[in-house]
């Protein structure tokens, strides 16, 4: 049980505390002038990271550890220079066993059980029964819906937390819904089917155990074909399945991010694939817009002072409403 | 008075007609067999084309016509290959008194005056009043208000008639007053000004009397930087105006095309400028997708074929709706 | 039964023959003078193309015609500017019982079992019992082998042939195997697993009845992803099967074409995958070479002359044997 | 009132100072050992940058200042590893009432006066007297006049200095009437137009106070677009002014950077605009020519040696001229 | 001897005349109704070029002729739909030494004894010998200076006519001599040189006899590399030759095109080269410029108008020049 | 005489040791508390780098030093955080007649002579006698063959080694020869004479005294230049010689980087030159594959992930082998 979060920090100042933490980073340093070594290590949770040192009998400590384990620790909490480390007098390799992985990465702030009934609610509003046991297959999949329910959107960059994938699909889905009705070439259920299924190879491309990342099939094949290849199992599954809706689905899954140098093997050729490529580049962007913004609320900068440039937008961004509000004062 | 029009041609097989049209193409040839000449010229109206051959005498006819003015013509239709033409056996040039333009250009198929109080509707339940002002200034404006509810949206591709250009921006700003929520970093009325005014300077780019083309101001100039000189002097009659409106607006102007190459010289870095850019972007592609499914609707292709080569977008398009219609019966 | 063939035209002139043909092209015209109405077809066979015409009472025979359906025709072959043509009398649908598809379309001129023994000579002398378990578990797989045998590898351009497929495949694995020893980091079953089955999709993305084209899957899924669901099914009736062996052969067909705008969602990473993506494109490039130089031996170019400007290549080539034998006589 | 500058160091090596700087950085840090915090700043002014430290006492100094403030200090210079750096006693912030902004910002060697003159010289010559009247309604406005003297020409690189812009105007239109003779489709007149108005937009896509940046507007909206709109409101002022005109001097300073990614929404078209974006282009080329071989100078390369890479040109220079000259030594 | 010239057509209207000719196109047709073949050829001299046909016997008359050879023909002018057109009754191949090439192919407009001069005499006056010695080895070969005074500087495109390439270097030159005072940074010696021997390749890359084309080795090679080669053998039958002027002009010859993409293998780095990539593509994009103009003028086009599309600048152009004139009038 | 190798130092802990090494980098520095300065160095050899320091007299020992000579020098062998340097108590420039150069630059480990005569041996079996006279005579040129001995292929990245361009070129050619076989469009001796000579440049664009670095002709002309002009004057000493083998050959090392951004003013039109670019560009891939997997395992890598991202390929590559090996055991 973890009872000290590093956001925690302040109200503990100057006192010892015992909590687990995911070491991030453990380098052995020598002290100065000829001091002998010290172990200089980061520790994370869900709430940020901090710096900590233990300075005598650490080998012992880090024997079975390494970067990204658990680990247990004791140690008094200080400040330096306003900000807040642990100087230790314990750690150790901590058991999985003792750990809630929920403690420990970022976790969306929505609450997945409504996100997932929210989703499973419009599947089962669909007018096409064979879209509909298709997207359940998936969804009622026990192994499947364990995942999608867990799996962060990104490594890094947008929704890259616990519960983030979810979080993006639902976001996206209402937009989908609302959107449809003003083109008439799409077909809404269809759409839905893209929106829900195009993300649904991260849960292999990326892992989320103590920290996040990509799986070797995530680097070697990528979520787009893992995705591709659910689709054809479950198919196989469901026969006899419309071959057709086969066809607009995989292509739909295969195409959503709308050029070939990101990724995607073919162009969006349907009205359902352009539009969920379309709007699924717009949360991504709007997200980009967010973190942006944060950031930039961070460093203190002004409201008519646009933010730090932005490399996957090769722009900087401005902050509109903020600026707009500012002037008004 | 223009009373036959092109499309009427099978109700007039073999009769004599009398009518008027835009010359669009006029060419002198000469018969077999050293037979000596006769004219060949191509008669156009909204409602269509026809090729059209007047065998003699016919110096007189085109001594003040060109290619694109307006002719009055008498002559018999005639049934050639399954195709209508007309034998002439009088042509003059008409003169803009005798003419009714609205006969001579296609036109938008919905009610001008209808999709103009839409318009105006959505901007005088602004919020913001100086934007309200603002629109207003361009949309009260009588020169700019007769434009605006002729001018096409393009010369060729979407939106080629008159009144495209307000039906384009009526369509996109009711998407624009609907996805707007999802995203609360948006200004809704900042983004639907952007919506109203970022195409404003076509109505100088182009000029659409008798045909569609483009203005020499149209080409050297640009109508992202026409629009642009026009906010700049409709803001200098509104002093005073708050300064950091202009520029956010002007910026929005500026970066609607959302890429250097298509001739924007910013890139989107406001919230309202970004999701301008990419719901005008969608309405072009839709279109497109649109006018690609009814040109192989003409080709006779089958529901199971991609349409021919979309330049602009660098693929076939497939029209899924048709193909599981067709798959269903 | 056919035994008229176009390239026998030469021994037939003025006779008339009886045979069977594709019929590439149809179009009703205009005799001169308003004599009438005639019509003008064009015929093909595996041995080249003839155009023919049917001056009188053809509306029965074309009844039941469309482009691309066989036909049954008589007629007399004539000569008319040093090319031959058909004077048709009779022509009428025909069925295809009537047809060995085999006639109509042009044809490797190597032997296809040799080939196919070949190709399993080298899957059966792998050291790596999963890869060969998985190889054949494709050639052993009757739907897949019919179709293998038989695939052209292209619509135009390289190996447009029945059994096209399945003759690149065995030249690019025989430099497969002479080559992998002069890579160590490259394990060559691996590899030669890689060249047969990097192109399998091609047996659903294309058809070849009658002519060749792009099915609606090969057009919205493409042949590198067909090939990776059917990696994926093939795989699951494996079980159990290595992962990791699954993973570096799908990652060398989604990386075969060897960059995202040639639709490889991947780019190779693997040694193996790297190779066979140069030897791929090597092989293709040679074979470009070969078209071009006999293209310019058909224009009767001279042997210091470059041919023609080759647009996937963006240069004219040079036969340079034929230059240096040209320059020695 | 400045009386020492950071270039005056050498000759008051071991002195105590008192002068006015721009505080350029600002950083409260520890000492070593837990002794304690200390002040490190970095003081600018046009003739350099230094460091300096300030040891105790120094947080009322320091409570109404922050980077990009002017300062008044009173310290001792010190030599330490052969570079020059102060000791603070005294730090207080200062009002731009005891400051003048010459003294801090780097500025063109050259006379402003005679530059100024020389611009308006080439105007007064102008046959154009349409383009006369329209140069001189920028010119003679007090306020654009004003800051056009004053006006850096960028950020960073070329020119980047107070009356850059005015600099590098004068020494492109030099150029400009020299060679326009050798173009007779190139009208000099419009041309110099160009020349002078292209880049006036800079007035306010910079700021030059203290220190030299871009402003809100210069982010959103850019010089070239800037520019424009000064356009529009100088032309209305003068109405009548004829439109041919307008739309060509326009159409000149949307296109002078040559190419849609460099910001221009228009490529240059007529004789003028392609002439002014080559010579511009060529000005700013040479100036990094200078700049890097006054950088290779000082990083003591050899004459034989090239200059570090040039991001801008993707490339090392050459000097060639200093090479030739030790060659011959 | 040639006597008749293509452009003096108009005189001769249904008289006879015999003259030589380049045979551009040749053709054997077939007459209507069945009324046998007849001969129809192009014939170009440096005025222009006329069709013609031949309806007997003309067998003989071509055996010995293929494109691109010379004829001397015998025939009547007729002018058929405004055009003028030859009936011929002779036609026979001509041997060379009938011919004056200078009378088939177009030919500078200036003297070139005259830009001869002026080139020797810029090289005359180079203070530096090392590079006069270079450069007269050039001038005073005669085999280079015979090439050189001749040789097109283009197959098609910017000064594609006889003693084109000393045209285009006699005008670069002079502005070189007068914009280098304005750039110290650059030699002027040294930037002569260069533009001299630029281009002097093209004596082997382009071939001039009866019409422009390129020669294998300017296929294979092209001229910047050609240019080099020469440079090599000269400067070594020049030694001692000073090693780093040979570096620089080198440099200067392979870096002339300024982009990769335009054949050269190295970017300018010197001032020179720098230069001399500037004002020689200025150069060209000028002569694009008049060709357009030209083009608009003899197709009809307003003052008003812009040219059509130009391929190598991805732009229509402009006339400023005359549309300011016509709307003075 | 050099008996001790930095990578001897496990051996010499604790123990002072003179050598010679090249000073690839020299700081004086300042002492903690003001305890003056002292001598920071990085000394390097074939074997390896070293840090090392000297605390006192040191300005006379590297009075006639700079970055890149050689020192002998003499000092103790210490460990500090597990790394070896030396503490200098002797230093002192040395002269080239002290030194050979092989101990202090990378080397092949394969043998120079007999990698030698393997080249010559290719050459020696040519059918072709015109191209075996060709390339004996670079090979059989002294200072041609003492360079082409010891050149390294590259300044970093592939080959940077003593004898790397040997090495690399006789790899080239042992698969030249191997498949060339395949292809009957190419002629072998063509192919294995642009191998062996389409690197020659390199001798002159790359220096390799005592580090590898680019000389002024190698950075200003490049190596496929100074080779283009290394051909042409071996011809010219050939005399008389094949124009047809010249323009060939010369085309091939023009054409050898295969697109114009990578400095290849041609691309590859002839088989052979393909070819030669195919295969050079694989070798240079396999060896970039090769040393990312050895990077690879010196960070600790596990056989499960990727490299690093490699930036010259655009991806991080993955050890096929190693992941297989590991998983099977």
């Amino acid at each position: 049980m973890k009872d000290f979060f590093i956001a925690d920090a302040p109200e503990f100042e100057n006192a010892v505390v015992t909590s687990y933490f995911v070491l991030s980073s453990l380098q052995i340093r020598e002290r100065r002038q000829g001091g002998g070594q010290f172990l200089s290590v980061t520790l994370i949770d869900k709430t940020g990271s901090m710096p900590a040192v233990m300075w005598d009998d650490f080998s012992d400590s880090i024997a079975a550890c390494s970067e990204g384990c658990y680990v247990k620790v004791q140690g008094q909490i200080n400040r330096y220079q306003n900000k807040f480390q642990m100087s230790l007098q314990r750690l150790r390799f901590a058991a999985e066993s003792e750990i809630d992985p929920a403690d420990y990465l970022p976790v969306t702030q929505f609450n997945v059980d409504e996100m997932w009934e929210e989703l499973r609610g419009y599947v089962s509003r669909f007018a096409n029964t064979d879209l509909q046991r298709l997207v359940f297959a998936f969804l009622d999949d026990p192994e499947i819906a364990a995942a999608y329910r867990n799996a962060p959107a990104a490594k890094l960059l947008h929704h890259a937390w616990i519960g983030g994938l979810l979080e993006h699909v639902v976001t996206l889905v209402r937009v989908c819904v609302t959107i449809a009705p003003f083109y008439p070439e799409v077909d809404p259920d269809l759409l839905v089917t893209g929106a829900i299924l195009h993300d649904v190879g991260k849960i292999r491309e990326l892992y989320w155990k103590s920290s996040f990342g990509y799986t070797l099939e995530g680097q070697l094949i990528g979520h787009i074909n893992i995705a591709q290849g659910m689709l054809v199992e479950k198919v196989r599954e469901l026969q006899p399945f419309p071959e057709e809706l086969r066809i607009l689905v995989q292509h739909m899954i295969l195409s959503h991010h709308g050029k070939y140098e990101f990724g995607s093997p073919k162009l969006p050729m349907t009205p359902e694939a352009l539009l969920l490529n379309v709007l699924d580049d717009l949360e991504a962007k709007m997200q980009t817009l967010r973190n942006a913004f944060a950031n930039a609320k961070i460093q203190g900068k002004g409201s008519d002072e646009v933010t730090d440039w932005v490399r996957s937008m090769e722009r900087p961004l401005f902050n509109s409403q903020n600026y707009l509000k500012k002037e008004q004062e």
